[in-house]
């Protein structure tokens, strides 16, 4: 719908015949004052989107300010991506406002408007999307959004910050080869996100590489909390001693806690019996008995690149085009994907296979 | 130096006047302009400090904001905190700020600066202290605030949350004789806090209750993370089984899973050779293996009750004195405690003694 050629010409005159409305409304809506009706400012809004009409100068200050979006705040990774965010605020005397959409994956209109009005420096959206008149209603105002996707799908037209999925399952099963375990099992997250399906190609990977061939009861999808942990463990162990795993690769710490406790119920010593690797190095991971080897994702120096993605972005808004013409929403945004590197942290989980 | 009998009766004339500036410009300190030199603003502000001046009607409108200040964003404690403050402001609409002090246990100046330019809802202050020219600063603009304070050591003149330190540790004992435990050792957090004086007092008293003295070698302080708790059951539990505690009430769930650690570390089983309690309930606890038996603290409803205690404050502040003069700072924030109930939660890391 957008008409390209008009992008840069389209005045506010233009705009305010074409919605009807007077020279001073369309100037409320652009500098985000309440004092106009909703179905207005829609109408303004989408003319102003459709004309792809930038805001090059922002009249109200920004303010101090990054926003982190959260899908779920429960989330045992929250904590270490606050604390990256934060790190980077307290730098740049910045103070960081949450938000949580809770059951919903993006955030709502609602949301937008209250962005809109605090002005931020920029919005870091964890595991979150934004529909599409969401993120024109940022680009329009020259608000800058990166998105914290671990679980590597980002969107092409958002910059984002992910860890190297492939290579973590890839370091984490040569471990266990290494100390001469051959029947491993692995128990990775849900079967839809590509983080499990590249965290089971880099197990498939090393498996391969070693001449061994995984056997396919020994994979199970779960869903990266505790009890699946558990549950698939009680399942995997109960074979007899001889044919069932003498390691398990758990798709996330939280299952490799669950592991142990079925370990545990079962009589099964861990790492005499069974070795464990685990996945995320979440502070848990350290305190379990026995500690955890496991896979580190690197989630406060994620979430502090991200943070300062957002302080680049806005830079470089302002250094490259200053006062330049209106641009085309985006264009300015895309390509930007950063990958941190996975590594393996051994503790006490893990040692040779019985018998071995 | 706060002059009480004028309090109520100075004229913003009168401040201009003695700081030698006109009155535009105390008008432009009162709604927290930025154009106004630091000097001018520190001279006008502690005038009208002196006088006891509050602003009773802002005039910039306040913003749905609840800030959130940390000492430390790295405790077990802070996801829950955030979490409790976070269901508060999503019923109600609002956003959340967060700030972390660092090593200062209390914010500074710059901080107070940022909260006076958002102008939020109210302040919730987690195991920090706001030093008495902070306090005038909020007091006088109106901007409640609230301490979450689960030590047991309020201010009395801050309205605070808290926790009931001395039942938690009565019925984590009580438990554990119950079980049919005498040799019982404590591990309490540091000698000065209030909560780890209260907990060992509640242990104290339901050992004598039940007839049975504490042996002092069975009573250590530490310092609440899992190293302490590791350390002193180390040491607790090598001596010889029949003079070694057959229990141990941890001060915090970290202590515990340091306990738990030792143990095994000893070869000795939880809860079969020994029974572990820790205190607080974070989620780890739930995940560990087996299972801590612990004292709850309802820390996510201690966090919604300090954001609904700002609500009310600032609707009794609207409310009660509709364009009233002037009061005297802080007199009507005052003598608020609220002390939330503790539970035991009986889990898998405790049962009848050896031999029992």
């Amino acid at each position: 719908m957008r008409d390209e050629t008009s992008a840069g010409r389209v005045t506010l005159a233009q705009v305010a015949s074409q919605a009807g409305v007077s020279l001073s409304t369309v100037s409320k809506v652009l500098n985000g004052r309440p004092d106009v009706s909703a179905p207005t400012r829609v109408k303004v809004e989408e003319l102003l989107d459709n004309h792809g009409y930038r805001r090059s100068t922002p009249t109200a200050p920004e303010a101090p300010l990054i926003e982190v979006v959260f899908h779920e705040l429960d989330s045992t990774w929250s904590m270490a991506l606050i604390r990256g965010v934060q790190n980077v605020a307290k730098e740049t005397g910045v103070s960081v406002v949450l938000t949580e959409t809770g059951t919903r994956h993006s955030p709502g209109a609602d949301w937008v408007e209250g962005v809109l009005r605090r002005r931020p420096l920029g919005v870091v959206l964890v595991f979150s999307t934004l529909p599409d008149d969401l993120k024109k209603k940022l680009w329009s105002r020259a608000i800058p959004f990166v998105i914290i996707d671990p679980a590597g799908d980002p969107e092409p037209d958002v910059p984002s910050v992910g860890s190297a999925n492939w290579a973590g399952g890839l370091a984490a099963t040569r471990h266990l080869i290494e100390l001469g375990h051959r029947r491993i099992a692995v128990i990775t997250g849900p079967e839809d996100m590509l983080c499990s399906l590249a965290r089971l190609d880099g197990f498939r990977s090393a498996m391969g590489m070693a001449g061994l061939t995984p056997d396919p009861a020994l994979t199970r999808f779960g869903d990266f909390h505790v009890r699946s942990g558990h549950a698939h463990a009680l399942d995997l162990l109960g074979a007899p001693a001889g044919t069932r795993p003498t390691a398990i690769f758990a798709g996330s710490d939280l299952q490799a806690l669950g592991v142990l406790e079925a370990a545990r119920v079962l009589g099964l010593r861990i790492p005499e019996d069974l070795s464990v690797v685990g996945y995320d190095d979440i502070p848990p991971a350290q305190w379990s008995s026995p500690a955890l080897t496991t896979v580190h994702q690197p989630l406060v120096e994620m979430a502090e690149e991200a943070a300062r993605m957002l302080l680049r972005l806005r830079r470089s808004d302002r250094t490259d085009r200053p006062g330049s013409p209106p641009q085309p929403s985006g264009a300015d945004q895309a390509d930007t994907r950063i990958e941190f590197g996975t590594r393996l942290v051994v503790r006490d989980s893990t040692a040779p296979p019985p018998g071995a």
